[in-house]
């Protein structure tokens, strides 16, 4: 199993676990909560796929996708009395989910020789395309328009991944640094805080 | 005339019915209402696919469906004032698309060679999806996250079609036992106001 | 240069001010106006090419059409100030975008052979969703479902288009008839608050 492999398990498993925990919040039923789970899961990937015309898309081609959202799910819903902070689960399974899903994205943009931005923009929209869904089906403002920065870590990891990747170095450590950038710049734009400057005037 | 086609052209059919009335309800404009007939209409079967490839879509290759949902929209528009039950009128088309929307994704995963989960969720998205754009649009909450069994009806329709698929019963019995399924789980499902079980406690 | 390519890039700009305006004026941060001005600017021709299936979609191919998209967001932005009949210029980029739009996705539904109404179908979709996207993304009543004549003024335009288009006309006169009545029909429609006539009976 490759670290590709590895890294593509786990965005698909953290994100269907955050879908599962916006939607019980939201008190869905059980069905409901499975279709959150799993738009919220595939639902970056699936855009992806479309877009470059990689059909039928991944979670179609490979039933081991949809074993495990339904895993994550019942985890989900098994410990959801133990997530007695569940913003903040959720929050760290949000941002696991697109660090991981930056990589897969950029890694696929560079196999089908992208122009950088292009490659930088497929990575950006995959990975938080989910995250996008997940809220409008919930009926949320969507957490790309909230104030802390979000789809501008995705776009700060996946330049980073462009770089080291042009530089050659080997793919564990650009996986790892890329996660690790996307991750940190969530965790203390969200602790601190951050936004991106604003050009309107003060009211 | 096939039978397959015959219920193609019924699914397409009733849900641009469907789609007028939810529109009409919401006094639209003329173009309004067509424009959600046609998105109710053809949104499932255009996702279906989009996800599997198929392109260009159905209705494009094929300009039957657009001169069939202009009959039904000028059927709905004529009626409006006969169909004094509206909300009934509306259910009942809903329904019916529903359960031939689902042999029809059901048919097209199979003929693929998909793995059977991923044929229930095929026929369950393009059954259900049409429905949830035309409230998307509408402005009211998706009918797939209301309390009545709705998707749990197209699954379990979708697995009905695919056991007696697999013992060798003929296309007739099959179309004509998935379609009451579905239609009597979602008719009964409304009457005793059937839900899934929840799992959170009472508060 | 073709006249095709430069009303093409005409409609990816006019279309990339249209959404950071309505982004600005909801006060969005910098990075959320340029996410709208990009799907505003690239939505209804990436939904043209998913439904025909031309992909990796248009702009996946042609870097131009990012640095254009930039280059239009950061105008402005610049020019913010200057705009103070802000709704003014919203309404007349939109309706350019909305012409340029019209033509390209008919000279497209004519080079894929497809029947006059899947064309006119195309062309209306791609020059109208990406106003839809970005009012669905900024939690406004979709444009096209508001009042004045909208998608009816594209219906107008393909129409307009196919019919000089089988008299033989050449392409420049076609391209500017058909803008200029997309571009006049809208103008009238919102001057003289023309809407279409309803079958509602008042209440």
């Amino acid at each position: 199993m490759t670290l590709f492999q590895i890294f593509d398990i786990l965005g698909i498993f953290a994100f269907a676990i955050s879908g599962s925990l916006v939607a019980m919040r939201k008190r869905m039923d059980p069905f409901g909560v499975f279709i959150i789970a799993f738009a919220t899961s595939v639902g970056g990937g699936t855009l992806r796929d479309l877009l470059i015309g990689a059909q039928p898309v991944f979670w179609m081609k490979n039933t081991d996708v949809i074993f495990l959202i339904i895993t994550a799910y019942f985890i989900a819903i098994f410990f959801r009395k133990k997530l007695k902070y569940l913003n903040k689960s959720l929050f760290l399974f949000d941002t696991i989910g697109l660090g991981l899903y930056t990589i897969m994205g950029t890694e696929i943009g560079l196999s089908n020789n992208f122009h950088p931005i292009i490659i930088v923009a497929i990575a950006t929209m995959s990975a938080s395309f989910g995250g996008v869904i997940r809220d409008i089906l919930c009926n949320e403002i969507p957490v790309i328009f909230r104030k802390e920065i979000y789809a501008t870590a995705c776009v700060l990891g996946s330049i980073t991944f462009l770089i080291l990747h042009h530089l050659d170095f080997n793919e564990t450590i650009i996986y790892i640094s890329t996660s690790s950038i996307i991750i940190t710049v969530r965790l203390l734009a969200v602790k601190f805080h951050w936004s991106l400057p604003t050009f309107y005037s003060k009211i």
